[in-house]
């Protein structure tokens, strides 16, 4: 039987969005729920509920499967492992996928991280319609990565690939939430902005709309950027500087038709994008000098991870 | 008809290297000719009357195809481009594959570049042949690399994939004969060891067999440290340092289940190894901490490269 339906579920430090999705890549049905629970168990139940009484009216039997994009999930495992933001996962492994299944009557359940999810959603529904090379890279809180190469989404030995915010920016540089030094998102995610506007402030007298603020987030530098403010435009040059830096290196490992920009941090693109492809121009190797688009995501930001990752269930 | 053989053909920048292979991969007949020609024309005529007189035995119709290994040899376009090191390719693009396929009657002719060459004969027949995923590192006079992701070699959108040897070990570092600074293989490469040698040199007090020595090689250093000389030992040290610090970028791109190290400098293995593997460890994201293995190949290092090529054709 051809089942025409397919959910899609993005988990999250704070929420879970889940939607019906449609082959045609239509939401039809859209739920958030909160994932801020202390039990695995607690948030599946309440996941797998939510899911039968979102089908209700088409039938759980016209669904084709489940996909999930989460945090440190693995597509070959179907475990969620060790997901810092998740309060019911840290320090722990849990068998995402096959206890969903359980609970859904045996329904076909694929994980993999958000950043894969929406490099999937890309390639279904967005900027990489057409390609079959290219490099999704999350800008959120953390830099996350989904690698695409002839079409399939690099999954590597152990299911983990991609995970290119934790390569080495400056050596020896700023301290990362995994225990290294220096990694790529300690200076282009949302965090990191705001830790270049505190070292920048620190040494710069010169007038900012961002001089005095108790605490800074890279929305304050975004509306500081926005009125005119020099040092708040200063800060945008030098993350995508470093981001240009990186995407330097990772070109000559796939040759990537395009690198797409997704999540949060695109909304200052105006700030960076000159500086992140001059810089990446600059530092790459001459076979790729100008050859690789740098685009921002074509998928509705609300949307994208549902469609990604329902995507999976395909 | 069930064809039995194919020809191997490694091409380098004083001699090709031509092999007529079994299914089996044993190399029936040997050739080497020289690569000194000015024109293209002339040395594809050669290797054509090679292959010919090489296959006369055999008969060219049980000859199944052509694989060719060549410095910037592209698998999409079957063409040689711009290879610096070919006196005949410099600054040029030889439709090499479609004009040897004429000259042997059609024959199929598939060329990819000496790394990724070497990458399909160690899956083949060398250390990763239970390997879907692996990354080949060849240390010769340069660096190159051959990645395979899931059983594939990665070519990329433009056939020029896995150029790791110009991904930028140290920011503003030795220049490269690319153009960019810092590359990978102005430290990790033969002539990047002599480089290291000269530099440790300057500054060095140190009594040392290479003192005063009017050219020194990567060669000269390992005799040294053969001999347990304190300096050359050092130059191996960080030589794996520095590579191990790159191979911890790697990591997080394809997940490999090893890096494999082949070609000239592996002699030295003992000298760098555990620098390397340490730094590696060191600098990589906990996620691979201790789980990478790094191996030399174990394809008989002349063979190789014949065998790789090879490999392309059945």
């Amino acid at each position: 039987m051809r089942k025409d339906y397919v959910v899609g579920v993005d988990i999250g430090g704070q929420t879970a969005k889940i939607g019906i999705v449609s082959r045609g890549g239509n939401i039809l049905v859209r739920k958030v729920i909160s994932t801020k629970y202390n039990e695995a168990d607690e948030f599946i139940d309440l996941l797998c509920v939510s899911i039968r009484g979102m089908a209700a009216d088409i039938g759980l039997e016209n669904i084709n499967g489940v996909g999930v994009g989460a945090p440190d999930g693995n597509y070959y495992t179907g475990d969620i492992v060790e997901a810092t933001n998740l309060m019911w996962a840290k320090g722990k492994t849990i068998h995402f996928a096959n206890e969903v299944s359980k609970m859904l009557g045996g329904m076909p359940v694929t994980i993999t991280n958000d950043a894969n999810a929406a490099a999937i959603g890309e390639m279904k529904y967005g900027a990489a319609k057409k390609m079959k090379n290219f490099i999704e890279i999350t800008l959120g809180t953390g830099v996350g990565s989904g690698i695409v190469v002839d079409g399939k989404l690099v999954y590597g030995h152990d299911g983990f690939a991609g995970e290119l915010g934790h390569t080495c920016a400056v050596r020896g540089g700023r301290e990362c939430g995994c225990g290294q030094k220096g990694c790529l998102e300690t200076y282009c995610s949302a965090t990191g902005v705001a830790r270049t506007a505190l070292e920048m402030l620190s040494k710069s007298k010169v007038p900012s709309l961002l001089h005095g603020m108790q605490e800074i987030t890279s929305k304050d530098v975004f509306d500081a950027a926005e009125k005119g403010d020099k040092l708040a435009k200063d800060i945008f040059e030098y993350t995508g500087k470093i981001m240009g830096e990186k995407f330097a290196d990772f070109i000559p490992f796939s040759a990537p038709e395009a690198i797409i920009l997704f999540g949060g941090l695109t909304h200052a693109k105006d700030y960076f994008m000159k500086q992140l492809v001059d810089s990446m121009n600059e530092n790459v190797v001459f076979l790729w000098k100008g050859k690789v688009k740098v685009l921002v995501s074509a998928l509705n930001e609300s949307d994208a991870a549902i469609l990604g990752a329902s995507a999976l269930a395909w």
